[in-house]
């Protein structure tokens, strides 16, 4: 599949247009467009004809561009203007011990990034939790979100319609519900500021990521707004969501998933494991985590997390600019006599185990590796078990980057200065 | 290469190490940990016994991720515990027009991703701004940023050691300026907070990111700190950086490329293109772009910026948790007699040309279809370039989904209420 | 009674105690501390004594400062250690005319400040908005919030605390409600970070402020939880209420009255008012209140709204440090055919209209002046009333100012640059 | 001069125009306005005529209102449109031992509000830091910033506007010093959001607020931008600067003075005076004041900064708007052998001793109180001083509620559960 060679049918003789060739060159007479390919030739062809003007029109060859593994035709609601496929290498850490309620049992996490030293350090601390009996963690929120914005004529317009909204989610419920099979109207809150009201929808979307299903069952709950007040839809996103920004709503309220883990690694175990005290850690992780956060404006308040749930993202098909909201997380981190307790919130964690990227090729071996691909039985505990097992994974990026700048220093004072 | 049976070398006879087989039988006796299996083979084949352990342990078939196209030992600076390659589709959008200082000229896209009508919607933005002539882009602040963190006595021996660094600027520069070829320390800003001082060291890091650059110089400069006053080191991140969490002090000051993107598109090419009017644009921009995200405590301003960051970072080699700050961009929209003007303003877009993952095989050759693959002449032209073109390429989905969100509302509105 | 000479009991012979210079000099001597002469004085005589103390100290004439119109008992519950009284000066402002729900007439807004223009340029913006027939105000939340913070064992055990008091949200309305006859509890909401779980109680408070009663009626919730969960209360207050503190979470949910106030001023009255167009201030609204503030990382998009809010707070008073949250106000502007749009939201107003100081002697007058002293029939409509009247105001303070920085560059730049 | 009786001159016969009931009547006539009044006699007259209105038209007696303190005349450049004074109770807290550059010594420190129990918890936390040797006290950071917005063609315009800004700070700072004898350019730092510039000047304003005089001076530098540039002022505030919002480039950067301070109090101290331990507190600071705020959203991270500035800075003449940013405050507190550790970080604290309300009566003597009324000799060294006791007193004020906090939940605690 991955052989350009193979792309085209040398049998189907007639049949120009399955030629990427001439594909190609009628692309570059200006007689096609890039994304008109798909209607004149399969997706493998399609895609090869696109590689064929790019290189043409750059100079550049592409032909580990080329050679990937996946069917082309399985990418088609994932991509258009096809032209191969990125890869990135995968590493895996852990196995790492989850006691949750979704997960229970231990797990490897593979990572897919380029960035050296992530994986071993993650590697690390699941080595670390998991000596400790491993990482409890749970599931406290779920809600995927779509907030549409309306105008109305002014502020007592918009007073109404909020009462309106609050008065009929039963309506809005219907509405909404008939959309999608497993999507359900949680809560819908309304914000009034002058002339414009925003509706945030929040829906129990089971094991999928819910994005695509919340903005359709949300079009149709605002239909129904529209037919019943003066209200009238400016756009369906109104950036009360928020999808993709970095916003103290998502960091508050939550978005997807909010779940939390922790764990109480013995005094021995972190001396040995990290090379340092569960004090300097403590120090560390305040000092840094919680008062430089603070000073940064910043709502995230850890050392890495974002570099956890970004390489588990790529490795299972999950949404990957909704790292952005994965990195609003909360590290603690406490010394006690037994040893050290640390913590991660993350507010926004927003995972599916079906839809998105979750059936292509790479991405459903990696999720099955993790060992929840799919719907889950119950519905949803699959994703809660997704999102069980990055919380553990982002605790133990937190607690192996913490105790290395911990540690480190201390090793550099040592060597360096005598003390 | 990325044939297993190639991996170990059958005429190698006693070199039974090399056998992925016996290796992954070690590390299933307790022999062997998966991280040490570098130590007894190559990367290759390594990789492969690594598979074959998570294969057995988990009883997934991880043959996709097995048949990866990059040279196993050329990712060893990028990932540990390889076990394969995470493959995503690419797409191509555009070429743009882009009217920068460092990049001139008309780009494709290369786009990473698995959210299926991302490129197309890019695409359709890159079609209108090049219509339109093109978008003016400027990077106008560069500086990767690293900021330790280092105890103090008290506030009074805080105010002294912040005293200390400003009157020595040139000391520290030239400690940093050691441990690297290409980096120059542009400045150090001090920050105090009771019994900590955070020092915020910025630095030209030419064509490269340079987090792990400014992580090394800055190590080196607090050496000199700790040697000259009575500071000690308590983390060599003190998050006052901020790296891969969304926070103001990189929304407001950037880190990496701050770079801006405009164009004015025609009044008819908005009706054509876009199917809706410069004022609903505006319109939209403003209820959801601003107000919306105003009212959500947002760092983000925008609609989609960070799909395009993160499609175009893992495409090129970029570093993937980076996309968090790619999010602080402020999208402006203006309805004028001759057009829409609009503007994207992205803070903190963190890039190289050089070093990362830049040097794998796809994504080599991506970044290689945008143009500025390597070291720039003069040195940082390359990575302007590349947040030149990103920037556009952030403006076109930015223009294609509000205006969607406003024309599909248009749409909607005049399908079903015969408005 | 501000008279120092009549504040001792002349014919009270014997009671040696009371005369100020003796008690004086026994704080002096350092038999008596200064917060002990309530003990022993009447209110009047030990502020007297505590003035003959702090004027030897520190050879300060306090007569200005001893010659206060209220009488120090009338003060016990607002002071402690009361020297005197600070005079403020009082403007008044408008009348307005206020389109609200509790408020519907011609307000006049009396406004504490020593910052010269503030109550003339209110007073501007008064004129435009009555000009046009009034501000439509809407009250569209009502919240005193307290959130204490609970120890639990791990994430699992803060789980279940957070689920539990969502199951018995009416126990922990019982508890609360039995300490006040006014307040009724809303709404519970439990967030969990790691070891620790913050319950965020919202309470209607009627015409108070409510934060003596939030904080008491969530001292009885938080025994209840203590009672029935193993959750260990740390502290009464855990900042998530948020109180005094500029937090997303009073800007996004709100605390105390969440108002919101609008009105369009026609193209003429903008013209003859403020000297400029709807066109030139929805400019300046926009790129100084929407895209400044979100380059600044500001929780406030607005011009002076917290000018307004303090001024009229210490007039009526309101808690002086509420300015904070009062500051979390979003101003919107749009030029339209018929002339100006423009609005407040103010997130985060918290008013009363009985307690705090609203009884002592000028306070009480001034709120008076506005007129919505006391309790309001039904209760809570004269807090509401307040909030509005207060919105109505800062939305003259915005239009005021904005269009004043408009016109202001309009004319310097027409006289001296001839354009 | 508070007595009405005496603010008509009986022996003026003819001079109508300064009888209070004859210039109200004309105003009830509307033949006059009531900022006209102003024109047509003394300030007390004047003063006298609107409350003679303003009785009428609402009923309310002023009485109390009008018997104020101070004279009219010296509200001049403070208040349009006076009716009387606002009168709060002020208490007196301390005195507290501060060791500051500007202050050191033993202060008290004069605070109005009508807030019960506020005097006693500061008072309480200044006896603490006192016992303790007092508090370390530095000024870090100085600068009155205020941030024109203008309009450039596009980016590439802005980007040579903001390059020019770089090139000629010189040219700036002369045309801005022209306009002022104690004002400094500091620094100009340009930010670039599509066809918008930001210019954020940054003065030392030395004993002033200086809000005013950056104002003034700034205009004259735009003045000179326009000139020189394409750019055109669109705004003089564009809400970088920024004044009076919750924003977080004042948290991070400063604004007015940026001022830490520190204490370390002995274990016994701890126990006597707060009836808790270091333990307990800084658990209770942790969880509260860095963890709760961090989950809030908040740029607050502190228990009632706000309470103490605002009690201050209305006692003493400062804008009581600016208490917005004097929360901005990160207080720490760390248990170690010897005591408690604790620390305050004010980052945006607006002082004066000069200009503002400084000089209205009972202003000028509790600002004597603490003892740096007046320009400071060097200039600039009162307003450190200023700034120095009220973090000071800030401090005192976040140990007292946090203790409380952690002990009262001790002794309810123990009282109710016997643990």
């Amino acid at each position: 599949m991955t052989d350009d060679s193979d792309a085209t049918d040398p049998g189907a003789g007639g049949h120009s247009e399955a030629d990427p060739e001439i594909l190609a060159a009628r692309v570059a007479d200006g007689d096609l467009r890039l994304y008109e390919l798909d209607d004149h030739a399969d997706a493998e062809t399609a895609a090869t004809a696109r590689r064929i003007v790019v290189e043409r029109d750059t100079g550049v060859d592409l032909s580990a561009t080329g050679d990937y593994t996946f069917a082309a035709e399985s990418a088609e609601s994932n991509i258009e203007n096809l032209i191969g496929g990125a890869q990135l290498p995968v590493g895996v850490a852990g196995p790492v011990t989850v006691r949750g309620e979704a997960a229970d049992g231990d797990f490897y996490l593979p990572i897919a990034t380029t960035e050296g030293a992530l994986v071993a350090s993650v590697n690390r601390g699941c080595a670390a939790i998991s000596d400790a009996g491993g990482a409890t963690v749970r599931v406290t929120k779920r809600g995927m979100t779509r907030a549409p914005v309306f105008r109305v004529a002014d502020v007592s317009e918009g007073a109404e319609v909020a009462e309106w909204v609050q008065d009929n989610e039963d309506r809005l419920a219907e509405a909404a519900e008939e959309t999608t099979s497993h999507g359900r109207l949680q809560s819908v809150t309304p914000y009034v500021v002058g002339d414009a009201v925003y509706l945030r929808f929040s829906y129990d979307t089971g094991d999928a990521n819910g994005m695509n299903m919340a903005t359709i069952a949300t079009r149709a709950a605002a239909e129904v707004v529209e037919e019943a007040t003066p209200a009238s839809l400016v756009a369906l996103s109104g950036n009360l969501c928020v999808d993709k920004k970095p916003a103290a709503i998502n960091a508050v309220e939550g978005r997807g998933h909010t779940v939390t883990a922790d764990v109480t690694i013995p005094r021995e175990t972190v001396e040995d494991r990290f090379g340092t005290t569960p004090e300097a850690i403590e120090e560390a992780n305040t000092r840094k985590n919680l008062i430089g956060s603070a000073k940064a404006g910043s709502l995230g308040f850890n050392a890495q997390a974002a570099n956890v749930v970004a390489g588990v993202f790529i490795a299972t098909g999950q949404d990957e600019a909704h790292v952005v909201e994965g990195s609003n997380c909360i590290t603690t981190a406490e010394a006690r006599d037994e040893g050290l307790y640390a913590s991660v919130n993350l507010a926004s964690l927003q995972v599916g185990t079906v839809g998105g990227g979750t059936d292509l090729a790479t991405q459903s071996e990696l999720l099955d590796v993790i060992g929840f691909a799919g719907g889950g039985d119950p519905v949803g505990s699959n994703a809660d078990a997704l999102a069980e097992v990055i919380a553990a994974g982002a605790l133990a990026g937190e607690l192996s980057l913490v105790s290395a700048l911990a540690s480190r220093h201390l090793a550099s004072a040592h060597e360096e200065h005598g003390r």
